[in-house]
């Protein structure tokens, strides 16, 4: 039974007397007798004691000290940098004190609880998991990457995980679902009763990236044609809002969304004003298709807090809020980030080897193709080193050079994408500038280089290919730089995925060909 | 007078008479006219007219009715998407229509218009700039990148860039100020009257990169003893809250920071509930100097509208919006990506040739020593190469497997310590995990490059060479992942601005180094 399922002990213990429990330690050995204690509350430790022999009870008694010490301990733990909090906690957990991690993770907000779990190589992981309360874990789920939430959630017991997500904001919700296998969200989808179901359907229907998987149905409507002092009297019977809001959507009779009234122009107006007069239109509902990258820079454009989101025919569906912008944000940035080599940022960092292995093997497939058509290249120039084994010592600048060069134009051009500064009315323009750029760096480097190659070969010849090469590379890796991302985005391919591993594979092939063609022309 | 300063024309022509202006219009040559007439104000147009020559009249009549069809197709042009605007933009501009662009701009929000500018080339860009609204012109600036909105700011006038930041925020204005040269800047704070200017300078006072660089002094306080209805007939008298306002600031008699009264719970309370009942004690000051990474964090794991900044002693000295901190993430997220690459993320597009090539130069240098390091150690075996051609041919494939794994490696473990994810407590455990993940792809991939080398050469020789130094490439790259990003962040450097050109200068000398040296030991 005690193996590893902690939270289904607690609640098997829990319904056994103190005595029942006394019996059960004495007849276990030592290990096992210490862990079962571990999962005894707190306020029937003394009741069980009373039930046991002699020596036993004194060295379980002892543990009860030792924890209720580190209570005392806990909070200045808590209020330390989060190193000292993840030391903690693995501390505790090679001592196998499960009963002083639980009382550190009590005491933490779930988001600093989901990150310290995945700060927590697996086994450790699981342990701290199952001490975390189910009340408190469906909200560190929210809070978890992908791969690690779903592994997670699935080692809960089903009945424990529904009432673990009972209270999570919908749009929460849904993103835990869509991480699961399709059997278990569908039962999650199944537990849920009646509106909240309804709702939840209809949000798991809209696409993951678009205005409709962002957002939230606990939008407050009100009619245009009421007062202030009405609005306030329905809200005080309200008694709570949903959380983050900060306007009410102002609809018609048939749900079509009109205006937003502000808190913040509700509590300043005149108790007789009438909605209508009070709302801002300016607020526009946010089409329920729309890509979620763009509702990201409508947010960040207009500084948003919250906005509604509509059907086409101006119906209001539900309205998102900017909390999850910031998340969808450092997530976008981040996924371009571990993209660009070639990783998974939903992935666990601590996922097991073989799994990562896998995983990385594929770039680095990929870069292999890569280096081998740079290899051939060189290949067709065996004759030319042989004659000349310096070109082997100096190829590997001209290559890099232009890696560098084109690396640079390519993040620019990346980036103007992303902020939509980079448009088919300015293409133009940029090209002139990153050919000026790559030319005028050409030059300096090729001279640069140029002159260390002879002082290093005392060749002249050498120097003059090396120079020119090193131009042309520059060049290529300019138009490459700016061409590759345009290609690739008319293309609905990611620049920020595909985009360097291509590009080094034009520099690497330009470098080698035109360094090693240029020698066998000139100097043999 | 007509030398691109067309906010003075303006100025100019808006005190003189329209007899005066129809006279100085016959008197200038047809270019001139044209472009004189795109500063007159549509309303006096007509008056203008009735003051000229038969033949003029019907010209710039013609342009007149011209630009009013334009007005008619303008909305469309302004629903469109953002291609379309900058194509119109650009081709008015072109047509030297510059009312035509005043009203396509005038359409716009001033995030737009600044996305816009920093889309156009230089030349254009001003004369845009010329035609944006001076009371439109400050918020249209704190939109805009560093260079380019210092840049737009010195080219208006001293009076007209004050009048266009009278009403920005303060912490916009801040930011503007500390991208514009002292001098200007000062002057700008001098301009500032009262309160507002001494608040902006405590503001100054604080590192850009922290909570206090962040903040904004348009907090409302209340104290903890007054009762709900009379906090809202206080707002009511206020009539309008600060932008961004979701709650309010609980203060003691000394100023202290007690709790957050939020909107949404005051407008449910009852009338007679003391803010001490309704406010949230849970919203913990951040103090001031709280590193601006640290309150993004924070922003991001408790949902965060808004929060207040309090001093060492706990005094309330403003607050920070989430609409700031949307920016930072966006920024700081952008700047990690153009590091990389090393370029300035606040540069402009379109700065000239000759300042960008200086500033990539730079990167394209400290690269070209890591480029000759590698070239050196390829050079200590000359003598090899010179016997085994084969080995000059498949070098580039090691040093390029041994780039690729690495950069995995770092880029996770960047994340991660960005995240605070990677810590004392756990850096074993994935130093381990990246070891083996080397060890198990470095097998494979040594396995299959053998395989291709051994069918290519014919030689079981190189294919031996090459598995082993791929292998140990591999493991050094994960060695090297792991440790540069360590080091940099305890040295205070961002392992993202240099942590990747280390890197490769590792890969490249490990990587031809064991490769060649292997070679000469075993196969001559």
């Amino acid at each position: 039974l005690a193996q590893g399922r902690n939270k289904r002990v607690r609640k098997l213990l829990h319904r056994m007397h103190p005595a029942m429990i006394a019996a059960l330690l004495e007849r276990l050995d030592a290990g096992q007798r210490s862990a079962l204690w571990q999962q005894v509350e707190a306020s029937r430790e003394g009741r069980i004691l009373a039930h046991l022999k002699g020596d036993l009870r004194r060295s379980l008694a002892g543990e009860a000290h030792d924890a209720h010490a580190d209570e005392a301990a806990a909070p200045e733990h808590g209020s330390g940098d989060g190193i000292s909090q993840l030391e903690a906690v693995r501390h505790a957990l090679e001592q196998g004190k499960l009963k002083r991690v639980g009382k550190l993770l009590h005491h933490m907000h779930p988001a600093k609880v989901a990150g310290l779990l995945e700060a927590l190589p697996p086994a450790e992981r699981n342990e701290a998991w199952s001490m975390v309360e189910t009340e408190r874990a469906g909200r560190v789920l929210a809070y978890l990457h992908d791969e690690i939430s779903a592994a997670l959630a699935q080692q809960l017991d089903l009945e424990d995980l529904i009432s673990a997500v009972e209270h999570l904001e919908l749009d929460d919700l849904v993103d835990l679902i869509q991480t699961l296998p399709h059997e278990l969200g569908s039962r999650l989808v199944h537990a849920t009763a009646g509106a909240r179901r309804e709702q939840l359907e209809s949000m798991l229907s809209y696409p993951e990236e678009s205005a409709g998987g962002l957002m939230n149905a606990d939008v407050i409507e009100v009619r245009a044609d009421v007062q202030a002092g009405t609005v306030l009297r329905y809200l005080r019977l309200l008694e709570t809002l949903p959380p983050q809001t900060d306007m009410l959507m102002v609809v018609d009779r048939s749900g079509r969304y009109q205006g937003a009234l502000r808190l913040s122009a509700l509590v300043t107006a005149n108790l007789d004003a009438t909605v209508a007069e009070l709302m801002h239109t300016d607020v526009v509902g946010i089409p329920v298709d729309t890509a979620s990258r763009d509702v990201a820079l409508l947010f960040q454009d207009l500084d948003l807090l919250s906005a509604p989101v509509v059907d086409d025919r101006q119906r209001l569906l539900g309205r998102i809020t900017v909390d999850d912008v910031v998340d969808l944000i450092r997530e976008e940035s981040d996924r371009t980030v571990m993209q660009m080599a070639g990783l998974d940022d939903e992935a666990d960092m601590f996922a097991p080897v073989l799994v990562s292995s896998r995983r990385r093997a594929v770039w680095l497939g990929i870069n292999l193709v890569a280096a081998f058509l740079a290899a051939w290249v060189i290949g067709r120039f065996q004759a030319t080193l042989e004659q000349l084994v310096a070109l082997a010592v100096l190829m590997p600048i001209v290559a890099s050079m232009g890696g560098i060069a084109g690396s640079q134009t390519l993040t620019l051009v990346i980036r103007g994408l992303a902020l939509k500064q980079v448009q088919r009315g300015n293409i133009r323009v940029l090209l002139n500038r990153e050919v000026g750029i790559s030319v005028l760096n050409g030059l300096l480097w090729a001279l640069v280089v140029a002159a260390l190659a002879v002082v290093w070969f005392g060749d002249w010849g050498i120097g003059g290919v090396i120079a020119v090469a090193i131009l042309i590379n520059l060049l290529c890796a300019a138009l490459a730089g700016l061409a590759i991302p345009l290609v690739l985005e008319r293309m609905g391919i990611d620049p920020a995925l595909a985009g360097s591993a291509i590009l080094t594979t034009v520099t690497d092939v330009v470098g080698f060909f035109a360094f090693l063609g240029l020698a066998s022309v000139l100097l043999l």
